[in-house]
Protein backbone atom coordinates (compact mmCIF):
# COMPACT_ATOMS: atom_id res chain seq x y z
CA UNK A 1 0.00 0.00 0.00
CA UNK A 2 1.36 3.75 -1.14
CA UNK A 3 0.74 6.25 0.78
CA UNK A 4 0.04 10.07 -0.77
CA UNK A 5 -0.10 13.12 0.91
CA UNK A 6 -3.41 13.52 1.21
CA UNK A 7 -4.00 10.31 3.44
CA UNK A 8 -5.19 12.11 6.27
CA UNK A 9 -7.19 14.50 4.25
CA UNK A 10 -9.58 11.88 2.23
CA UNK A 11 -10.04 9.79 5.82
CA UNK A 12 -11.42 12.89 7.16
CA UNK A 13 -13.44 13.43 4.07
CA UNK A 14 -14.92 9.91 4.24
CA UNK A 15 -15.27 10.57 8.05
CA UNK A 16 -17.66 13.21 7.75
CA UNK A 17 -19.79 11.39 5.26
CA UNK A 18 -20.90 9.37 7.77
CA UNK A 19 -24.61 10.28 9.68
CA UNK A 20 -23.94 12.92 12.39
CA UNK A 21 -20.44 13.68 11.76
CA UNK A 22 -19.87 16.90 10.81
CA UNK A 23 -16.03 18.00 9.16
CA UNK A 24 -15.06 19.08 12.88
CA UNK A 25 -15.99 15.87 14.54
CA UNK A 26 -14.06 13.71 11.85
CA UNK A 27 -11.65 15.74 12.60
CA UNK A 28 -11.42 14.84 16.03
CA UNK A 29 -12.71 10.82 15.26
CA UNK A 30 -9.55 11.13 12.46
CA UNK A 31 -7.15 11.90 15.79
CA UNK A 32 -8.75 9.94 18.06
CA UNK A 33 -7.94 7.12 15.89
CA UNK A 34 -4.64 7.66 15.03
CA UNK A 35 -4.28 7.91 18.81
CA UNK A 36 -5.74 4.36 19.62
CA UNK A 37 -4.00 3.05 16.32
CA UNK A 38 -3.56 -0.99 17.66
CA UNK A 39 -6.81 -1.28 19.88
CA UNK A 40 -9.29 0.97 17.65
CA UNK A 41 -7.95 2.07 14.19
CA UNK A 42 -6.62 -1.20 12.54
CA UNK A 43 -9.57 -3.47 14.52
CA UNK A 44 -12.27 -1.07 12.74
CA UNK A 45 -10.83 -1.40 9.49
CA UNK A 46 -10.53 -5.07 9.47
CA UNK A 47 -14.32 -4.72 10.46
CA UNK A 48 -15.54 -2.93 7.97
CA UNK A 49 -14.28 -4.94 5.27
CA UNK A 50 -15.69 -8.36 7.13
CA UNK A 51 -18.85 -6.87 7.52
CA UNK A 52 -18.85 -5.35 4.06
CA UNK A 53 -18.01 -8.77 2.43
CA UNK A 54 -20.17 -10.87 5.24
CA UNK A 55 -23.81 -8.86 5.54
CA UNK A 56 -26.48 -9.53 2.87
CA UNK A 57 -30.19 -8.88 2.77
CA UNK A 58 -32.41 -11.82 3.73
CA UNK A 59 -33.58 -13.04 0.86
CA UNK A 60 -37.13 -13.69 3.57
CA UNK A 61 -37.54 -10.07 5.30
CA UNK A 62 -34.77 -8.19 3.64
CA UNK A 63 -33.19 -8.22 7.26
CA UNK A 64 -29.26 -7.21 6.74
CA UNK A 65 -27.40 -9.87 8.53
CA UNK A 66 -24.39 -12.36 7.83
CA UNK A 67 -26.78 -15.48 7.82
CA UNK A 68 -29.56 -15.99 4.74
CA UNK A 69 -32.60 -16.76 5.94
CA UNK A 70 -31.44 -14.12 8.42
CA UNK A 71 -31.15 -15.19 12.12
CA UNK A 72 -34.78 -13.54 12.63
CA UNK A 73 -36.59 -15.31 10.34
CA UNK A 74 -34.55 -18.98 11.17
CA UNK A 75 -35.40 -18.46 15.09
CA UNK A 76 -37.57 -21.44 16.46
CA UNK A 77 -38.29 -19.47 19.29
CA UNK A 78 -40.56 -16.55 17.35
CA UNK A 79 -43.83 -16.62 16.78
CA UNK A 80 -44.80 -17.80 12.87
CA UNK A 81 -48.45 -16.19 12.57
CA UNK A 82 -47.91 -12.31 12.77
CA UNK A 83 -45.83 -10.27 9.74
CA UNK A 84 -44.24 -6.64 11.06
CA UNK A 85 -44.06 -4.53 7.98
CA UNK A 86 -41.21 -1.76 8.43
CA UNK A 87 -39.61 0.55 6.01
CA UNK A 88 -36.25 0.28 6.70
CA UNK A 89 -33.72 -2.33 8.97
CA UNK A 90 -33.11 0.40 11.59
CA UNK A 91 -36.88 0.01 12.37
CA UNK A 92 -36.75 -3.78 12.76
CA UNK A 93 -33.88 -3.16 15.00
CA UNK A 94 -35.61 -0.61 16.91
CA UNK A 95 -38.70 -2.67 17.03
CA UNK A 96 -36.52 -5.63 18.08
CA UNK A 97 -34.61 -4.44 20.76
CA UNK A 98 -38.27 -3.43 22.66
CA UNK A 99 -38.35 -7.17 23.14
CA UNK A 100 -42.28 -6.39 22.71
CA UNK A 101 -42.71 -8.19 19.61
CA UNK A 102 -41.59 -11.79 18.99
CA UNK A 103 -42.97 -12.23 15.68
CA UNK A 104 -41.53 -11.95 12.04
CA UNK A 105 -40.96 -8.74 10.07
CA UNK A 106 -40.96 -7.61 6.58
CA UNK A 107 -38.43 -4.69 5.32
CA UNK A 108 -39.87 -2.64 2.38
CA UNK A 109 -36.98 -0.91 1.56
CA UNK A 110 -38.62 2.86 1.45
CA UNK A 111 -42.40 4.08 1.16
CA UNK A 112 -44.67 4.94 -2.11
CA UNK A 113 -43.43 8.11 -3.23
CA UNK A 114 -45.14 10.12 -5.87
CA UNK A 115 -42.47 13.03 -5.29
CA UNK A 116 -39.68 10.82 -5.62
CA UNK A 117 -41.37 8.44 -8.62
CA UNK A 118 -41.04 5.28 -6.16
CA UNK A 119 -44.15 2.64 -7.26
CA UNK A 120 -44.90 -0.92 -5.30
CA UNK A 121 -42.50 -2.61 -7.89
CA UNK A 122 -39.07 -0.51 -6.35
CA UNK A 123 -39.96 -1.79 -3.29
CA UNK A 124 -39.91 -5.32 -1.52
CA UNK A 125 -43.66 -5.75 -1.64
CA UNK A 126 -44.29 -8.65 -3.82
CA UNK A 127 -42.25 -11.12 -1.37
CA UNK A 128 -44.69 -9.76 1.33
CA UNK A 129 -47.36 -10.57 -0.08
CA UNK A 130 -45.95 -14.20 -1.51
CA UNK A 131 -45.04 -14.29 2.20
CA UNK A 132 -49.02 -14.09 2.90
CA UNK A 133 -50.49 -16.00 -0.01
CA UNK A 134 -48.27 -19.06 1.51
CA UNK A 135 -50.50 -19.06 4.15
CA UNK A 136 -49.84 -19.59 8.04
CA UNK A 137 -50.11 -15.72 8.21
CA UNK A 138 -52.85 -14.56 10.83
CA UNK A 139 -51.69 -10.57 11.23
CA UNK A 140 -49.89 -8.12 9.10
CA UNK A 141 -48.65 -4.83 11.34
CA UNK A 142 -47.88 -1.65 9.66
CA UNK A 143 -45.34 -0.57 11.24
CA UNK A 144 -44.40 2.19 8.54
CA UNK A 145 -43.19 5.83 10.20
CA UNK A 146 -46.26 8.08 10.98
CA UNK A 147 -45.51 10.24 7.51
CA UNK A 148 -47.07 10.92 4.63
CA UNK A 149 -45.73 8.55 2.68
CA UNK A 150 -45.25 5.93 5.44
CA UNK A 151 -49.18 6.44 5.94
CA UNK A 152 -50.13 6.10 2.34
CA UNK A 153 -47.83 3.18 1.92
CA UNK A 154 -50.04 1.50 5.03
CA UNK A 155 -52.99 2.15 3.01
CA UNK A 156 -51.72 0.78 -0.32
CA UNK A 157 -50.71 -2.18 1.28
CA UNK A 158 -54.22 -2.68 3.59
CA UNK A 159 -55.66 -2.53 -0.13
CA UNK A 160 -53.57 -5.16 -1.31
CA UNK A 161 -53.74 -7.25 1.74
CA UNK A 162 -57.77 -7.27 1.54
CA UNK A 163 -57.97 -10.37 -0.98
CA UNK A 164 -55.81 -12.23 1.39
CA UNK A 165 -58.07 -12.56 4.48
CA UNK A 166 -55.68 -11.01 7.45
CA UNK A 167 -56.08 -9.03 9.89
CA UNK A 168 -54.20 -6.19 9.48
CA UNK A 169 -53.12 -3.55 11.96
CA UNK A 170 -50.89 -0.53 12.35
CA UNK A 171 -49.15 0.95 15.87
CA UNK A 172 -51.38 3.12 18.18
CA UNK A 173 -51.05 6.99 17.75
CA UNK A 174 -50.66 9.10 20.83
CA UNK A 175 -48.66 10.99 23.31
CA UNK A 176 -44.82 9.35 23.51
CA UNK A 177 -43.99 8.27 27.18
CA UNK A 178 -42.18 11.04 28.87
CA UNK A 179 -43.60 13.57 25.86
CA UNK A 180 -44.75 16.76 27.38
CA UNK A 181 -48.39 17.73 25.99
CA UNK A 182 -47.26 21.15 25.39
CA UNK A 183 -44.19 20.58 22.77
CA UNK A 184 -46.30 17.87 20.93
CA UNK A 185 -48.03 18.89 17.67
CA UNK A 186 -51.71 19.47 16.88
CA UNK A 187 -51.29 15.82 14.74
CA UNK A 188 -50.56 13.50 17.96
CA UNK A 189 -52.58 15.39 20.34
CA UNK A 190 -55.59 14.80 18.48
CA UNK A 191 -54.97 11.05 17.76
CA UNK A 192 -54.33 10.72 21.74
CA UNK A 193 -57.32 12.59 22.58
CA UNK A 194 -59.59 10.53 19.88
CA UNK A 195 -57.99 7.40 20.93
CA UNK A 196 -58.14 7.85 24.56
CA UNK A 197 -58.50 4.78 26.99
CA UNK A 198 -60.57 3.80 30.09
CA UNK A 199 -58.32 5.56 32.98
CA UNK B 1 -12.07 -14.03 5.76
CA UNK B 2 -14.36 -15.65 7.65
CA UNK B 3 -17.28 -14.88 9.26
CA UNK B 4 -18.80 -14.79 13.05
CA UNK B 5 -22.81 -14.72 13.49
CA UNK B 6 -21.49 -11.00 15.62
CA UNK B 7 -19.33 -9.44 12.54
CA UNK B 8 -22.14 -6.40 13.24
CA UNK B 9 -22.52 -6.47 16.78
CA UNK B 10 -18.55 -5.82 17.00
CA UNK B 11 -18.48 -3.37 14.00
CA UNK B 12 -21.09 -1.47 16.32
CA UNK B 13 -19.29 -1.75 19.11
CA UNK B 14 -16.20 -0.17 17.76
CA UNK B 15 -17.97 2.61 15.83
CA UNK B 16 -19.97 3.06 19.66
CA UNK B 17 -16.06 3.63 20.80
CA UNK B 18 -15.68 6.62 18.26
CA UNK B 19 -15.65 10.22 19.90
CA UNK B 20 -19.55 12.17 19.57
CA UNK B 21 -20.79 8.06 18.80
CA UNK B 22 -23.00 6.76 21.47
CA UNK B 23 -24.54 3.26 20.99
CA UNK B 24 -27.19 4.78 19.36
CA UNK B 25 -25.77 6.44 16.36
CA UNK B 26 -23.62 3.29 16.49
CA UNK B 27 -26.34 1.38 15.29
CA UNK B 28 -27.23 4.64 12.25
CA UNK B 29 -23.49 4.57 11.57
CA UNK B 30 -23.39 0.53 10.64
CA UNK B 31 -26.50 1.17 8.81
CA UNK B 32 -25.89 3.66 6.58
CA UNK B 33 -22.21 2.04 5.89
CA UNK B 34 -24.15 -1.45 4.87
CA UNK B 35 -26.13 0.78 2.57
CA UNK B 36 -22.99 2.25 0.50
CA UNK B 37 -20.66 -0.70 0.86
CA UNK B 38 -18.86 0.53 -2.75
CA UNK B 39 -18.53 4.34 -2.23
CA UNK B 40 -18.28 4.67 1.06
CA UNK B 41 -17.66 1.12 3.71
CA UNK B 42 -14.85 -0.19 1.72
CA UNK B 43 -13.21 2.80 0.84
CA UNK B 44 -13.09 3.72 4.33
CA UNK B 45 -11.80 0.44 5.60
CA UNK B 46 -8.95 1.12 3.02
CA UNK B 47 -8.59 4.46 4.17
CA UNK B 48 -8.01 3.71 7.76
CA UNK B 49 -5.49 0.78 6.74
CA UNK B 50 -3.66 2.84 4.79
CA UNK B 51 -3.24 6.31 7.47
CA UNK B 52 -2.74 3.79 10.26
CA UNK B 53 0.43 2.68 8.45
CA UNK B 54 1.63 6.00 6.86
CA UNK B 55 0.83 8.36 9.43
CA UNK B 56 3.11 8.88 11.51
CA UNK B 57 4.81 11.78 14.34
CA UNK B 58 7.23 14.18 13.46
CA UNK B 59 10.26 13.79 14.83
CA UNK B 60 10.97 17.39 14.98
CA UNK B 61 7.39 18.83 16.01
CA UNK B 62 5.57 16.14 17.14
CA UNK B 63 2.81 16.44 13.87
CA UNK B 64 0.83 13.88 12.65
CA UNK B 65 1.49 13.27 9.04
CA UNK B 66 2.67 10.90 6.46
CA UNK B 67 5.88 12.88 5.76
CA UNK B 68 8.42 12.89 8.45
CA UNK B 69 9.85 16.24 9.06
CA UNK B 70 6.15 16.91 8.50
CA UNK B 71 5.37 19.40 5.72
CA UNK B 72 4.69 22.12 8.17
CA UNK B 73 8.61 21.41 9.50
CA UNK B 74 9.79 21.23 5.44
CA UNK B 75 7.59 24.30 4.51
CA UNK B 76 10.34 26.91 3.20
CA UNK B 77 7.56 29.84 3.03
CA UNK B 78 6.77 29.62 6.69
CA UNK B 79 8.70 31.97 9.14
CA UNK B 80 11.39 30.09 11.67
CA UNK B 81 11.72 32.10 13.98
CA UNK B 82 9.09 31.63 16.17
CA UNK B 83 7.66 28.02 17.69
CA UNK B 84 4.09 27.92 18.81
CA UNK B 85 3.43 25.24 21.35
CA UNK B 86 0.52 23.48 21.94
CA UNK B 87 -0.57 20.28 24.04
CA UNK B 88 -2.25 18.51 21.08
CA UNK B 89 -1.66 18.06 17.48
CA UNK B 90 -5.91 18.93 17.41
CA UNK B 91 -4.64 22.15 18.78
CA UNK B 92 -1.84 22.36 16.01
CA UNK B 93 -4.89 21.90 13.42
CA UNK B 94 -6.83 24.31 14.66
CA UNK B 95 -4.12 27.32 15.16
CA UNK B 96 -3.02 26.34 11.54
CA UNK B 97 -6.38 27.08 9.96
CA UNK B 98 -6.72 29.90 11.11
CA UNK B 99 -3.94 31.37 8.58
CA UNK B 100 -3.31 33.95 11.74
CA UNK B 101 -0.02 32.38 11.98
CA UNK B 102 2.91 30.94 9.92
CA UNK B 103 5.86 29.84 11.86
CA UNK B 104 6.51 26.42 13.44
CA UNK B 105 4.81 24.40 15.98
CA UNK B 106 5.90 21.81 18.79
CA UNK B 107 3.73 19.44 20.17
CA UNK B 108 4.22 18.66 24.16
CA UNK B 109 1.37 15.56 24.11
CA UNK B 110 -0.25 16.43 26.91
CA UNK B 111 0.38 18.73 30.23
CA UNK B 112 2.07 18.56 33.42
CA UNK B 113 -0.39 16.76 35.88
CA UNK B 114 0.20 15.89 39.35
CA UNK B 115 -3.25 14.47 39.33
CA UNK B 116 -2.38 12.32 36.46
CA UNK B 117 1.50 11.90 37.62
CA UNK B 118 2.56 13.20 34.26
CA UNK B 119 6.27 15.30 34.87
CA UNK B 120 7.90 16.94 32.78
CA UNK B 121 10.24 13.67 31.21
CA UNK B 122 6.95 12.32 30.46
CA UNK B 123 5.97 14.98 27.75
CA UNK B 124 7.88 16.23 24.42
CA UNK B 125 9.52 18.82 26.30
CA UNK B 126 13.26 18.21 25.85
CA UNK B 127 12.67 18.25 21.73
CA UNK B 128 11.35 22.09 22.54
CA UNK B 129 14.16 22.56 24.89
CA UNK B 130 16.87 21.45 22.12
CA UNK B 131 14.99 23.24 19.26
CA UNK B 132 15.51 26.44 21.37
CA UNK B 133 19.18 25.52 22.49
CA UNK B 134 20.05 25.36 18.31
CA UNK B 135 19.30 28.93 17.51
CA UNK B 136 17.73 30.51 15.34
CA UNK B 137 14.14 31.25 17.81
CA UNK B 138 13.54 34.70 18.99
CA UNK B 139 9.98 33.84 20.17
CA UNK B 140 8.32 30.89 21.74
CA UNK B 141 4.14 31.17 22.07
CA UNK B 142 2.55 29.33 24.67
CA UNK B 143 -0.56 27.87 23.21
CA UNK B 144 -1.40 25.45 25.89
CA UNK B 145 -5.30 25.21 26.77
CA UNK B 146 -6.63 28.00 29.05
CA UNK B 147 -7.08 25.03 31.97
CA UNK B 148 -5.28 24.90 35.25
CA UNK B 149 -3.34 21.93 33.92
CA UNK B 150 -2.21 24.05 31.05
CA UNK B 151 -1.60 27.05 32.32
CA UNK B 152 0.66 25.15 35.16
CA UNK B 153 2.76 24.08 32.09
CA UNK B 154 3.02 27.14 30.54
CA UNK B 155 4.73 28.51 33.83
CA UNK B 156 7.02 25.48 33.93
CA UNK B 157 8.22 26.62 30.93
CA UNK B 158 8.56 29.63 30.91
CA UNK B 159 11.08 28.99 33.66
CA UNK B 160 12.81 26.82 31.79
CA UNK B 161 13.12 29.15 28.97
CA UNK B 162 14.18 31.62 30.73
CA UNK B 163 18.28 30.93 30.38
CA UNK B 164 17.60 30.56 26.48
CA UNK B 165 17.07 34.49 26.05
CA UNK B 166 14.00 33.64 23.81
CA UNK B 167 10.63 36.21 23.93
CA UNK B 168 7.96 33.77 25.76
CA UNK B 169 4.40 34.87 24.73
CA UNK B 170 1.08 32.98 25.58
CA UNK B 171 -2.30 33.88 23.86
CA UNK B 172 -4.35 36.75 24.42
CA UNK B 173 -7.01 36.10 27.11
CA UNK B 174 -10.82 37.80 26.38
CA UNK B 175 -14.18 37.71 25.77
CA UNK B 176 -14.83 35.32 22.60
CA UNK B 177 -16.15 36.84 19.16
CA UNK B 178 -19.65 36.24 19.11
CA UNK B 179 -19.78 35.67 22.88
CA UNK B 180 -22.47 36.92 25.29
CA UNK B 181 -21.30 38.09 28.26
CA UNK B 182 -23.99 37.39 30.25
CA UNK B 183 -22.81 33.73 29.03
CA UNK B 184 -19.26 33.97 30.28
CA UNK B 185 -17.72 32.94 33.43
CA UNK B 186 -15.66 35.57 35.85
CA UNK B 187 -12.54 34.65 34.84
CA UNK B 188 -12.76 35.37 31.69
CA UNK B 189 -14.29 38.33 32.28
CA UNK B 190 -12.35 39.74 35.13
CA UNK B 191 -9.12 38.62 32.47
CA UNK B 192 -10.80 40.75 29.38
CA UNK B 193 -11.25 43.58 31.67
CA UNK B 194 -7.81 44.11 32.81
CA UNK B 195 -6.35 43.75 29.81
CA UNK B 196 -8.78 45.91 27.69
CA UNK B 197 -7.95 48.35 24.99
CA UNK B 198 -8.44 51.43 23.92
CA UNK B 199 -11.45 51.76 21.02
Amino acid sequence: MTSTPSDLDSLMALLSRLPGVGRRSARRVALHLLKHREDLMRPLAESLTVTAEAVKACSICGNLDTADPCRICTDERRERRTICVVEDVGDLWAIDRTSAYSGQFHVLGGTLSALDGIGPSDLNMDGLFRRVAAGGIEEVILATNATVDGQTTAHYLTERLQPHNVKVTRLAHGVPLGGELDYLDDGTLTAALSARTPF
